[in-house]
C-alpha cells in the first residue's frame, strides 16, 4: 500500500502475511499489490471491543409498547426483558444464532470495524452458553473481522435457579467446559444489584485467572458497589461501564492500569443521566475505550460511528480520546494491545482508508461516512 | 410489483407512468416488470422535509475545538459559527456546492429517502441565494430523489448589512427575482432573537404569497417571540423547531392545520435540554413531522434514521407518530401531501422494501438498517 498514513505519520505502509512490514517505505520497493491511498485518511480499523452482538429475536414490541406508555410492570407481565432474550436464545440452534448476528457483524464491518469483542450470557445454562461461544467462534469464520469471544455465563440469574445455585453451576460445570473446549479468550461478570456481588466476582475472576483467562468486569452501571477498584485489584483488563465510578475506584484503575470503557449507546437507550466520571479518568491518565454494548434490550445500537459520536455530546469526550477509544485504547481494554489498533511494525494490517477531511469528522458528523476501502489483515473485506 | 404491502394493507401494487396506478391488483394482471416483496416490509419511500443539506465546507474544527474546552468567544474570533459557511458558499461555484452535497443526499437515499426539501440561507445576498436554489434544482436534476427547494434568504443576519437593510434588499431585490426564475417552491424564514422579527416574517410571507410561494417558519427554537401564532394565522405549511413553543400557540396551528417539524438532530447536538410540547400536539392532533435539520454548524447528522430514532428516545415520540412523521406528515408540512408520502392511488410510486420485521424496527435499532430496494417515481433508485 502507498500513499498517505496519517495517523502513522508515513508516507507508506508495506504489508506482508497480514502484518504490517514497514512504515515509510521507498517508492521503488518492489510490491504484489499497490494501493494509492490519493489524499485519503489512512486510519488502524476500529475496534469495537464490548458488545453482545450475538443473539436471536429482537425486542422491538417492548420498545414500542414503553413509548406508548406502558410501565416496566406490563411490559415484563407481556414476556419482555433480558428473559424473553434467554428464551429466543435457547430456542435457537448455532446455524440461526449466526444468521441472525451476521447483518450486525456486517454493518459493523460497512463502518470499518475490524475487530469486535463479543459476549455469551443470554444462555444461562451450561449448554446454551457453549451454543453461544460456538456461534462467537463460527461468527469469527463468516467474517473477515477478528472476533474474541467473552465467556459471560454470569450476566444475569436465570429465572429457573437462584444466584447462589447457578453461581456454583457456572465455577463447577461451565467454566471448566469452556476453558477445555477452548472456547473463550475472556471472562467477564456483571456486577449489580440486581445481578451478581463482588463476592462471586473475587471466586469467578479466581478460577478463571487460573485457566489463563483474561478478565473485565460490568461495573458501576446503576449503583457503586465498590466492585471497579476491586475488579482492578484482581487484574481486570477493563472495567466496563462506570456511571458510578468514585474516586477511589479511579485511583485503584490508575494503579493497576485498567482501562475504561465507556459505553454511550446504553446511556442513551436507557435515557440515563448519570454520566460516568470522564474528566476523572483523564485527569488519572486511564486509558478510555468505547464501544457500542450492542445488546437487543438496552443498546440496540449497531454502530460504533453513532458510539463515537455520543461520546463526544454526552460525555465531553474529545475527538482524540475517542478516537483513541476505538482503536488504541479498545485494543488494549480486550487484551489485544499488542496485536492491533493502531499501525504499528509487526501488528496486524487492519487498515481503513477514508475520503474525508481527518479522523475528527467520525466525531463531527453522524451518518453518511463510510470507509472507501476496509482491510482486515491486510486482506480487502 | 406484486408482493405484500404492509402499509397500504394490499397484497400488490400495480405501477404505471411513475405513478402507483392500483392497490390489490389480481395476481394474473399482466405487467412488465414484476418484483417479489417476498414477505418484506413496503413502506412509503421517506421524506425529509426540513435540510440545509447543500454546503460547501464543513465545520469540523470548530466541534473539535468545542470538545477540548474552548469558548464560544475563541471560536468566534477563529472564524467560526454560521458566517464560516456563508463564506465557504459564498466562495464556492455552483457545481461545487452540487458535488460537495451530492454525497451527502446519497446517503440519505440509500436509507430510503425519495423526497427531500433542501433550503437556501448560506448566500445572504442576491447573488449568492440564487446561485444555491440553482444548485439545489441541479442536485435535484443529479439525483433520483425528489428535492424541492425553498428560498430562506431570512437565514441569518450578514455581518456587512443590518437586519433593516438586508431584509429591505430580499424584499426589492431577491425574492422578486427568485420568483421571475421560478427557482422556489417554498419561502421560509428563521424568527430568533438573534435573527428576524416576527413583522419581518409579516412583511416577507405577504410578498412570498401574493408570488404563489409556499409558507413555511422556523420559530421558537431559542425563545418564544410568538412567530407560532403568527405564521399559523398566515398561512405557513408547518413551523418547524418549537422547543419554546406554548398553548397559545399550539391552539392557533390547530385552527389553522399548521403542522409541526420537529427537529431533533439539533437538539442533539446543541445539547438542548428544553423539549418540543410534543403531548400538547397530539391532543390537539397537530400532524407532526421528523425531520434531520441536516446543517453544518447545529445538525450534521446526515441521518434520517437517526433523527427518527432520537424523536422517540428524547422526545416520546412513539413509532407510529415518527413513522407518519417521516412519511405523510413530512410530505404534508412540505406542501407535498396530495403527491407523495402515502402508497396511494395517483401519488408518486415512491416505495422502499425493507428485511426487517415491521416498520417499527426503524425506532427500535439505530444502525445497520437500509432498504433492500428503493423505488423513486416507480424507478429503482
Ligand atoms: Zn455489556
Ligand atoms: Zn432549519
Amino acid at each position: 500500500m502507498n500513499g498517505s498514513a496519517r495517523q502513522a505519520d508515513v508516507d507508506s505502509i508495506a504489508v506482508q502475511d497480514g502484518r504490517i512490514a514497514a512504515l515509510g517505505v521507498p517508492d521503488d520497493a518492489s510490491a504484489v499489490d499497490t494501493i494509492d491511498a490519493d489524499g485519503r485518511v489512512l486510519m488502524p480499523g476500529l475496534v469495537d471491543c464490548h458488545t453482545h452482538v450475538l443473539y436471536a429475536g429482537h425486542r422491538m414490541d417492548e420498545h414500542t409498547r414503553k413509548l406508548e406508555g406502558a410501565s416496566y410492570e406490563e411490559i415484563a407481565r407481556a414476556g419482555g426483558g433480558i428473559l424473553s432474550t434467554v428464551n429466543s436464545v435457547r430456542a435457537a440452534d448455532e446455524e440461526q444464532l449466526v444468521q441472525e448476528s451476521l447483518p450486525r457483524v456486517r454493518a459493523l464491518l460497512k463502518e470499518g470495524v475490524t475487530t469486535l469483542e463479543v459476549k455469551s450470557g443470554y444462555g444461562l445454562d451450561t449448554a446454551s452458553e457453549l451454543k453461544m461461544l460456538r456461534a462467537i467462534r463460527h461468527l469469527d469464520r463468516e467474517s473477515p473481522i477478528r472476533i474474541s469471544p467473552t465467556f459471560l455465563g454470569a450476566h444475569s440469574i436465570p429465572k429457573d435457579r437462584g444466584r447462589e445455585a447457578y453461581m456454583e453451576e457456572l465455577l463447577r460445570e461451565t467454566l471448566p467446559e469452556v476453558v477445555k473446549q477452548g472456547l473463550a479468550d475472556t471472562c467477564d461478570i456483571y456486577v449489580e444489584k440486581i445481578a451478581f456481588t463482588v463476592a462471586d466476582m473475587e471466586r469467578l475472576f479466581a478460577q478463571a485467572a487460573e485457566a489463563g483467562l483474561r478478565l473485565r468486569a460490568h461495573t458501576d452501571q446503576l449503583s457503586n458497589m465498590g466492585a471497579t477498584r476491586r475488579a482492578a485489584e484482581l487484574g481486570a483488563l477493563s472495567c466496563d461501564h462506570l456511571e458510578y465510578t468514585e474516586a477511589e475506584d479511579i485511583r485503584a484503575m490508575a494503579e493497576h492500569g485498567t482501562a475504561a470503557v465507556i459505553l454511550p449507546g446504553a446511556f442513551y437507550f436507557l435515557r440515563e443521566t448519570k454520566k460516568p466520571p470522564i474528566a476523572g479518568f483523564r485527569e488519572a491518565g486511564i486509558p478510555m475505550a468505547v464501544s457500542t454494548d450492542i445488546n437487543p434490550g438496552s443498546s440496540p445500537v449497531v454502530s460504533l460511528q453513532a458510539a463515537m459520536h455520543m461520546a463526544a455530546i454526552f460525555f465531553g469526550m474529545t475527538a482524540e480520546e475517542i478516537l483513541l477509544g476505538v482503536t488504541q485504547h479498545a485494543a488494549r481494554a480486550m487484551g489485544e494491545g499488542e496485536e492491533r489498533g493502531s499501525i504499528e511494525i509487526g501488528k496486524w494490517a487492519d487498515l481503513t482508508l477514508w475520503d474525508m477531511p481527518a479522523p475528527e469528522f467520525l466525531i463531527y458528523q453522524l451518518g453518511g461516512i463510510r470507509p472507501d476501502i476496509v482491510f482486515a489483515g491486510g486482506q480487502a473485506a
